[in-house]
């Protein structure tokens, strides 16, 4: 049975909305694979106490230092050695989790993957990974939406094939429409970054890329999968999130579109490139969002898509 | 009695969307300013004729050439000197009419704009800007839209400063705030040219610099000027249209917030960094949208946006 990390201390809400989410998981969890809880003692252990039947469930590691929401990745890695974050990946990379989760400091998951699982292939940079729900019933995927900044046109080849990827193992898709994300359709428009990558992607031979695709495109079937940079696939994430809450305001939430642009539908972004599954959950994540970055987690791992994704990148 | 100048062959569904929206502005136009229709004889001629009210209320200048939307923008300027866009930017420098506005070419628009009227300053780069309503009723706006896919840090500067002018100017908000998109609120967030355009924008001593804005914040009264590059701001006002289809297909539409979410609310975009009031219409201008667009053509030259945008780069 696949055991699957989750750091109780991450999240604005934590650790109150990650333990509650994870007993919502419960009934999942208990029959799928086994959760294991690194956090704080002071806080897991009368959890534990008062859940009896959800701790014959779990394990726990303790862990006593907790990074923050806003520190500094690189510097928190190295000061808190102790914390839930760093023994979390450390359980991960040694082998004993097979996915790891948490809602805390974005920042540090991605340093500390990269730090403590090593990426997929030496060159490549983590990415983060939003799933995009469409109208018509059918999930997209977009990719980086915050992890890389400053994109050059091989990161958008390198997420060309982390999202091909995914698409095929985690979500089941035999051929997935790759699309790169510009503005206007033509080969030729779009900014310089953006140019150069759509001729990278034209050459890759085993995707099956669409050409670029714009921001009305993101949210229909042109492509399953849309590669840009951090940048504005940021700013397309948070924009979307936005709308959710508009229509929520508008009492146009109940419509099953809105309700699956709802981030807590999703529970988190799976950073790819690096070797084992590890998935950062929205800060303000809620019980119903952890319960499903649980979830996904053990999608992740339960699908190989590290595994998948290492061939891959040997391959190309 | 100000001039606004239409090019009746610009747009997807001209000459009638636009012929019919010049239509449906007359009650306005004919009591504040004077329209120009440029385009072919053969399809002015007999509106006029059947429209004779309409008719006695505007004047003509026959265009026989036609810049196609998928056209080459700079060849379309070179080969086709006769036509609707090239001869209404003529007569726009000339001072024979005081604003133009066409739903056609895009390309073709900002190159003749620069070519025929003149940067507001040599080293400026004529950028588009958009309208962004929000849910509590007040009205934002974004630049750049798409003119520069390719942004330098002092590009951001100059997008500050036409956006703040345009704010004060057309929009009336005596100090608006200048927000920058990032991906986080620190300054240091963000990709290399943004980080460095947030220290441009903080030195500038005449705007009201508010930081940096997210996705999440566009939508929000955070900034009433959003500054990004083309690439990202193309992508977002793109989305945010595709929002309203999708709000329109779910019928919450009606909703005053997606209703304003509509292009045809707005009318166009705004050419700003050159020397006269000129705006582009979407491609596919309904009559609704061309109406506004004359509209808002209107209110750029009225409120002589140009000579305070003139001022101000000077005063820089």
């Amino acid at each position: 049975m696949l055991r699957i990390g989750l750091d109780v201390m991450g999240g604005d809400f934590a650790p109150d909305s990650v333990l509650k989410g994870a007993l919502m998981a419960h009934a999942e969890w208990s029959h799928s694979f086994r959760l294991v809880l690194f956090g704080q003692s002071s806080i897991i252990e009368p959890f534990l106490t008062a859940n009896s039947d959800f701790a014959s469930h779990c394990d726990v590691v303790y862990t006593e230092q907790v990074i923050d929401m806003a520190a500094s990745p690189v510097r928190a890695l190295v000061e808190k050695p102790e914390s839930s974050i760093v023994v979390g990946l450390e359980a991960l990379n040694e082998g004993k989790i097979d996915g790891f989760a948490s809602a805390g400091n974005t920042g540090a998951m991605l340093a500390g993957s990269v730090l403590k699982l090593g990426s997929s292939r030496e060159d490549i940079r983590p990415c983060l990974l939003g799933c995009l729900p469409r109208p018509e019933g059918s999930d997209g995927i977009l990719l980086d939406v915050g992890a890389i900044a400053d994109t050059k046109p091989e990161t958008l080849r390198d997420l060309a094939l982390l999202g091909h990827v995914y698409a095929q193992t985690v979500m089941g898709i035999e051929n997935p429409k790759i699309g790169l994300l510009s503005i206007g359709e033509e080969p030729e428009k779009g900014n310089a970054v953006t140019v150069a990558g759509h001729k990278l992607l034209a050459e890759m031979p085993n995707i099956h890329f669409v050409g670029n695709v714009e921001g009305r495109d993101i949210f229909t079937d042109k492509a399953d999968v849309v590669v840009t940079g951090g940048f504005t696939g940021n700013v397309v994430v948070k924009l979307s999130e936005k709308f959710f809450e508009i229509a929520q305001d508008l009492h146009c939430a109940e419509l099953p579109f809105f309700k699956r642009l709802n981030y807590e539908t999703y529970g988190g972004s799976p950073i790819l490139g690096v070797n084992k599954p590890v998935v950062v959950g929205h800060g303000i994540s809620s019980p119903l969002a952890i319960q499903n970055m649980i979830y996904l987690t053990y999608d992740i791992a339960r699908t190989g898509l590290c595994e998948r994704i290492f061939a891959a990148l040997k391959d190309e």
